[in-house]
């Protein structure tokens, strides 16, 4: 089946069918601007002559909305919303997700057509692991159906739906129906669009049938939507793909003979209809409508971001999104002449342009010469106001005033702690008096063993970098460097020097924590596979380091509760994926 | 049925059956102390002469494990605990809450018996609401039974399967049973206990059965488990209690008969089990054992606590066990004369003694004569440490740093969270020079509003009033006062005088806020209840004024999720169980 091939050279064919994926960007809780933007997609449709658009899960309130959808006044809004949207389908079919309230709340699809809500899709599988949720919202569905308009059945199912291999009716959508739409707002992380494009192949293959996926983009909090909508034909080709990490409409031609004629080859898509449990499928029959003209479909070719690309893609649009969907138009972060604070004034400025950037360089006493230069030579390569801050007499004032009391102690982290946190009230001001967003610049690897400091270095509304490991860190900034747009950002010595904290003289991050091509492995098997002590041993690494790491991690969890919300870039970041006690004795890394 | 009928009087009946019941206070995480402490329970109780002894839901984990129970080392190490507990069995059947491996997994109960698991149930209903998520853990278990001991059938279920009222297996298991054991962890808020024991008696009732509850009891994070045990007899009356708030083992004799009896009269037990869509359970028979001594039990009478002593209670509770299970010795907490950290510094007294709690005082310029007077007094009354560090040099260091940047800025709140982090970090040095628990003094109204200061005034590892609406607290510090075995701990004028934060000359809460009085009705409709604008208006409050307090609650999500965990109290607390984005365009405030 190719997608190119109408209708020039055959003439308007009534098996041929146009339809449309929206890819939008929608906002969670903005009911009335989510509709506004699904209309204009719609008319964006209809103008290019499409049949049939689809929306993605939830469209309507933006994804999650998570306790949102406790609140009656919202539920009811969305319904109000979902009425506008279908008022507005006139001489087209919309396929909306949004949330019904129907004596229970149901994770819906609307199908609306020509004015009027058709039918309404229940999600039937709701995801309740990782990031998901569901079942804290929604009733499961149980009533799958298909729709005939003019020469095509369709059927629809949602996210989760598509996922599971098992349930008899709704496969029986798949033998029934030419085209089946799935509506996801399916968050990143880094490959996965890999596993699912292989499923939902699989998917269309097992039916053959036509497997339209579209997906949600855009950032909300710790979440980034890759978008990667896709349309797959019925031997599990690739018919079109939208963009990756921005809003798209992607229209294409199917030609229906084109997937009955693949049935009558294969047989498969018969037995998923007659199974013996399998039910016979209601049917939603849409009254016909005149015949949209149809402008020519422009060729396209998308290719999908891989590897550094693909992950500093996701970080840019988390973080403007995260940055312009809670009303702010400027951020300034800490410049410390490291790499996280330039890989994080990097992506900022990608997101937001240099003039909405500030950075701030605090030096102290322990601050090497190297790193005023590195963080002025960076912020010259930006383009971005730099304010430089001494923090000298405030930690004069605080040794003076604590002087006392700390008579008999001896000289440790406290006093480290008491220079970050200085600097987290200096740039914690700077966003009170001018309202501009502080972005936070410590990495996973960072937070994973709380080599942080609650309330200085780790104070700020958005941590961009929270889910990368520092190794990733060096990658992403090698290749912002390498990008041919601009000569490189940032400083050589930035990237070459040994990491610091500089918080007193000639510290170094390996006097605490073991280095990073070390360090990053041990964590991701303990933090992202739940890999116990000894087989990450046998993995190579030392067992006296292996607990050591595994011991920092656990006893980090009380601080990580209260670190700010960052970019989820990995199968489990450290925010609501992973729900740990922080009153907890289990002691993994005992012998 | 009366528990003191037995044995005196009527001799040793083969129809009276001793059991106990374990009230434990377990630890999450802490699989060998947690064994050990069911052992030791289990002791006690085959001491007295039970011959069965139940113990709470996942008594072995602790409760909620939340992701460790995503670590497969976890699960296996808490089977293994399984194992140790149940060899200590013999002469004695222990009901024994944990995690079962088989194949999936389910929160389980074990029935232990002579030293061996003779059965394990599995829990049925798995709650996924308010602060509880077994969906994300657990699969459902479909295997109820009966247990077959000498003379008496017992059934066994766990926590939420006894909440619901309509699966017909689970029902017949009260008809068929002539006691059924609910295995909970179920976690306090106010007045809970009310519909729970009404709940209880009416299944017993329901049943014709004796349902005995036995609840976990203790602090975990921001649960406190209320304990609060309790025998049900077949006519729904009270059999026997646990005490509240603390760990208990209730033991008391059942009389057979009297169920028998009341089942002859009463013949809606049988319909249970004979609707057309009940099965027939399986039953477990468990071998005979020698029947135990039975020393006489002592008369026991326990009232529990209601209102301001309850609420009392579950602070000093959640307080002393945060800080011991997270291997802390001693607190401190910010003194300011008012009166939120007045009932702070109370409860932390009365939680872990007067030499375990210092109180720090910090007056700025703008801070009264009669503030340092008050904070001197109660630090008196309490019989704690009182530290005192101006922050007046540091503020002038501030501002001088910040002369150039501020130039052209007015004064705004900037100048007083400069001051409230100053505090912040006096009190985070403190807690990290001396290993000393920083306790946040916080209330729910300031949280729920945002009247705080983000790494200033909430700084800290423990929130103890979070969820304590003001107007509460108030009704706990008269309460603390009038405890007979004390004079009255807090100063007068602390509780009489008019709120302030003290962060600018004549400040007042009612600057910023309404009168508390006003406000925590809006907001426990807003933030407990969901109620929207409109139905708060039609209580009789002022529209203008609703709308700005739910924006204000709405716009400082930002601050919530950063703030320490505290205490719930109430059916919604600003924890895990409210759940609402960051990123959030609803505007329920707009006409």
């Amino acid at each position: 089946m190719s997608p190119t091939k109408t209708p020039r050279g055959r003439g308007r064919s009534p098996r041929i069918v146009r339809i449309a994926l929206a890819q939008v960007n929608p906002t969670v809780g903005d009911l009335p601007g989510n509709a506004k933007r699904v209309i204009e997609f719609l008319d964006r449709a209809r103008a290019m002559g499409a049949e049939l658009v689809a929306f993605p899960e939830l469209v309507l309130t933006g994804y999650p909305p998570e306790d949102l959808l406790l609140r009656p006044d919202f539920i009811d809004q969305n319904m109000a919303a979902l009425e506008e949207v279908a008022r507005a389908t006139t001489g087209i079919t919309a396929i909306v997700g949004f949330a019904q309230r129907d004596g229970d709340l149901y994770n819906a699809a609307a199908i609306a057509h020509d004015g009027e809500i058709a039918a309404v899709y229940h999600k039937s599988h709701l995801p309740n692991y990782a990031v998901f949720d569901e079942f804290r919202y929604f009733r499961p569905g149980r009533n799958p159906f298909v729709v005939k308009r003019g020469p095509l059945t369709f059927g629809v199912n949602i996210c989760e739906d598509i996922w599971l291999p098992s349930n008899p009716t709704l496969l029986a959508v798949y033998g029934d129906a030419e085209l089946v739409i799935n509506l996801s707002s399916s968050p990143y992380h880094m490959e996965k669009s890999v596993g699912r494009d292989r499923m939902l192949a699989t998917r269309a293959m097992d039916g053959v049938s036509v497997v339209a996926f579209v997906n949600t983009v855009g950032g909300q909090d710790e979440l980034v939507f890759d978008g990667n909508s896709r349309v797959f034909g019925p031997r599990g080709e690739t018919l079109a793909r939208a963009k990756a990490f921005e809003e798209d409409l992607l229209v294409l031609d199917l030609d229906l003979d084109e997937v009955f004629s693949a049935r009558l080859k294969d047989p498969r898509s018969r037995e998923l209809s007659q199974r013996e449990d399998a039910i016979t499928l209601p049917v939603v029959q849409l009254r016909p409508l005149p015949e949209p003209a149809r402008p020519p479909l422009k060729p396209r070719r998308v290719e999908p971001p891989t590897g550094a690309v693909e992950i500093y893609k996701a970080l840019i649009l988390g973080t403007r999104d995260y940055v312009r969907k809670n009303d702010f138009n400027h951020v300034l972060l800490g410049l410390s002449g490291g790499i996280d604070s330039a890989l994080t004034a990097s992506i900022a400025v990608d997101a937001l342009g240099p003039e909405n950037v500030t950075g701030v360089f605090m030096p102290s006493p322990f601050t090497q010469r190297t790193s005023e230069e590195d963080a002025t030579a960076l912020s010259k390569n930006l383009g971005i106001q730099l304010i430089t801050l001494p923090i000298e007499e405030e930690m004069k004032s605080y040794r003076s005033t604590l002087r006392t009391v700390f008579a008999t102690a001896t000289e440790d982290t406290t006093e480290e702690n008491i220079q970050s946190r200085i600097r987290g009230n200096f740039l914690m001001a700077l966003s009170n008096k001018f309202g501009w967003l502080l972005l936070t610049t410590g990495n996973k690897s960072e937070y994973s063993v709380g080599y942080t400091t609650l309330y200085g270095d780790m104070a700020g509304g958005f941590a961009v970098l929270k889910d990368v490991p520092k190794t990733i860190v060096y990658e992403l900034a090698r290749h912002r460097n390498g990008l041919a747009a601009s000569k490189p950002w940032i400083p050589g010595r930035t990237i070459d020097r040994e990491p610091t904290a500089e918080l007193r003289p000639g510290q170094k991050d390996t006097d605490t924590l073991p280095p990073y091509d070390v360090l990053d492995p041990i964590l991701k098997a303990y933090v992202e596979e739940d890999w116990e002590v000894e087989r990450i041993v046998a993995m190579g690494y030392d067992r006296g380091l292996v607990q050591r790491v595994v011991r920092m991690v656990d006893w980090a969890e009380y601080k990580r509760r209260q670190a700010p919300p960052g970019i989820r870039i990995t199968p489990r970041a450290l925010g609501k994926d992973r729900r740990l006690p922080i009153t907890n004795r289990h002691q993994p890394w005992r012998d």
